[in-house]
């Protein structure tokens, strides 16, 4: 049996049950969130900015179900009253005229934005500072690092990612928090700066799969589970086997093993799904379908700017400037083929499991890790949930993807909230 | 037989021509433009700003291959050099960091961007003060209307617009110039201001189809046809019968006609292609599709400057707010399946031939006309290109669409190119 993490401190459902039964207040609780951030962030650097006190007492002073709810923004997403500076020396000091969608619709529904958060630049590869929670010498993963260490340190309940190859589900596993990226397009991505346009995620951190389940209800109106699976019996889980297992860690594997066994111990159907050619093929195009678009989305930055660009970025899109269209197009219907044979592989079981990561979040801050576990789902647009809890000898975070059908999110976060009570409860090791 | 209106003046493939030989020079034609916009402007109303000096003296002395292309770009589209205003006063002034994908790819092929022109209010509805310069007394549509009426006017050879609706097609139709509405997503939409992000669609207008082809080709790099049809010997063309065919004015159902006589004439086979039921349920789902996400789109300006909203705009996002997410995710199905269903229809024809419009542009400016005819293929993202040529006894243009298969944008053009020619030749009245 692997080890356990403790979930991360600051919870959605707690605090909002305090507000109601009165046990606390918006303002108490953005007056704590504030505290923590004076507190950890200095070791931590998840945060760039904090929102003005103008911005924190409007919300304070909110009646919306989110009232009391902090959240910490990657800093792609434009803010009205903060920067947002795309993690490039292009945009240092860059003012929006208006709120991305995603973070007006939080707004709207009471919640507090409190800061923003760090992030390669142009969520690409090129790292922050920011450490990973766990272990500081380690990277949070990336793209949003800072919104993935923000909720790991508990420093606020909610955070807003995005995510177009893995930077919403990596740095969730890496941090050992709850991660969500919906299906595509379910979440607006307007006011989020592109960088690939078939690809590009809006995603959420919580520490739990029930809280990312009650902020996504309460941000869009939408249904996305009701927590009311008491144990497996009846579901059909899929074990995913992927043609690049070959490079996940040991470790890892055992912690999806481990998932597997609890699942299938509270009364779920287990079967192997091996991936279909359809699939392995569509992973590989996920690099032309992103460098091809990224060179046209970062044009003007790319042509007029190219040496403010970091390494890693500048490789990227020098890369993307040599794809010709018909390598793109023959992608995108690579890409296209993958998306029916992932819906195929959902006739069969409910949802799948597979790795959140290759492994434990690496040593060092020079590389926010690889996606490689990620993508795939990502250019196919299926649901995807990290559920952590289980965590590696060294005690850092092993996070385990829960994959559904396109459309299936509600089923995805239902099933999440399942294994992660599981992995948690004493009887099982939690 | 019909009338016929003159194209318009200013021809991008003859600038090139008189460049490449040497009979012009691109600062010239950049002069020229300027000149021509100076004389004309005034009581047409197409542009709301001008290019600095720098920017067109940068262009001037590019050695791309659209240098001497001087170009209107509709203010919803980013311009670092000039202020981008979304015909809002919430965006008075606001100066965007970078140019929008599209533009700085023009710029990239040596475009001189002249200047900013008309929008309705965020693309929507509110009609600006710009005038058709066919006759000044009419509207020019919309939401393109500067952009339309500077081509039209001869100020410029080509045009950015965008259509959610029918905001290409329509007022390219009214103004009598060549408008093409590519597959949905062909062309970046990056930097372009959001109304609804699975139906806006970036567009271009020009004096002729020709141009239209040339300008896509030199910008993005892919192939939009060869000009190669001689007459339509092999052509299967379709002469659409939609079910809100009975709107459609006389004098346009005629327009439609001779324009399926001369391509038959020419040797085409002509056959009559009755509209599918899922293609009228999926064209009246389009208020749906676009309502909803023209809420979360324009989140924080609905939200904190409603008052600020024009009346057309405010209705549409008043009732965008009451659609619920079922029954937007509904007509996203029914649109699913429209788009299937139009792809059918091209296993037995190479394009349909549609009106562009319900009828001549009509008469004052406090409507910018009905997009009736144009957003079921907005929804299904097929490529659209509006024939000019054809007036009615008025003098006024009356568009043909010519519509082809999802990504067989260049077959479009090509049967476009030939229509138009057909339409000009003088034995045919031209």
């Amino acid at each position: 049996m692997l080890d356990r993490h403790p979930t991360a401190a600051a919870k959605l459902t707690d605090i909002l049950s305090a507000i109601t039964e009165n046990r606390s207040t918006p303002a108490a609780e953005i007056g704590a969130a504030r505290q923590r951030i004076a507190d950890s962030d200095a070791e931590v650097g998840a945060f760039l900015r904090l929102a003005p006190d103008e911005s924190l007492d409007e919300a304070a002073s909110s009646e919306g179900p989110l009232a009391g709810i902090t959240v910490g923004v990657k800093d792609i997403y434009d803010t009205r009253d903060m920067a947002t500076e795309h993690g490039s020396p292009i945009y240092r000091g860059h003012r929006p005229v208006a709120d991305a969608s995603l973070v007006s619709m939080a707004r709207l529904a009471g919640a507090a934005i409190i800061g923003k958060t760090t992030t390669t630049e142009f969520a690409s590869l090129d790292p922050t500072p920011t450490r990973n929670p766990r272990n500081l010498d380690h990277t949070p993963g990336g793209s949003s690092s800072g919104s993935a260490a923000a909720v790991a340190a508990g420093m606020v309940p909610l955070a807003f990612g995005s995510q177009t190859g893995g930077s919403v589900i990596r740095p969730a596993s890496f941090c050992g928090v709850a991660g969500f990226k919906p299906s595509f397009r379910l979440f607006p991505t307007i006011g989020m700066k592109t960088f690939s346009y078939t690809l590009d995620t809006a995603g959420l951190f919580a520490a739990t799969a029930q809280d990312l389940a009650l902020a996504a209800r309460l941000i869009t109106g939408r249904d996305f589970g009701t927590g009311s699976l008491a144990d497996g019996s009846g579901l059909r889980i899929g074990l995913y086997r992927s043609a690049v297992d070959g490079e996940v860690a040991a470790e890892m594997q055992a912690a999806v093993e481990e998932a597997a066994r609890l699942l299938e111990g509270s009364g779920a159907t287990l079967v192997t799904v091996e991936e279909p050619a359809a699939l392995t093929a569509a992973r590989s195009c996920h690099a032309a379908v992103q460098g091809f678009e990224a060179v046209m989305a970062l044009s003007d930055e790319f042509r007029r700017h190219r040496e403010k660009l970091g390494p890693d970025l500048g490789a990227v899109l020098d890369h993307g400037a040599t794809i010709e269209p018909a390598e793109y197009d023959e992608a995108r219907r690579t890409a296209r083929i993958g998306r029916k044979a992932a819906s195929a592989l959902f006739e069969t079981v409910d949802v799948l499991i597979a790795p959140s990561a290759l492994g434990p979040a690496p040593l060092g801050l020079a590389s926010t890790g690889d996606a490689l576990m990620n993508k795939l789902w990502t250019l196919t647009g299926n649901p995807v949930v990290n559920v952590p809890g289980l965590a590696a000898s060294t005690g850092l975070p092993l996070g385990v993807s829960v994959i559904a059908r396109f459309g299936r999110d509600a089923l995805a976060l239902d099933v999440a909230r399942l294994l992660q009570a599981m992995i948690a409860a004493p009887e099982n090791g939690g």
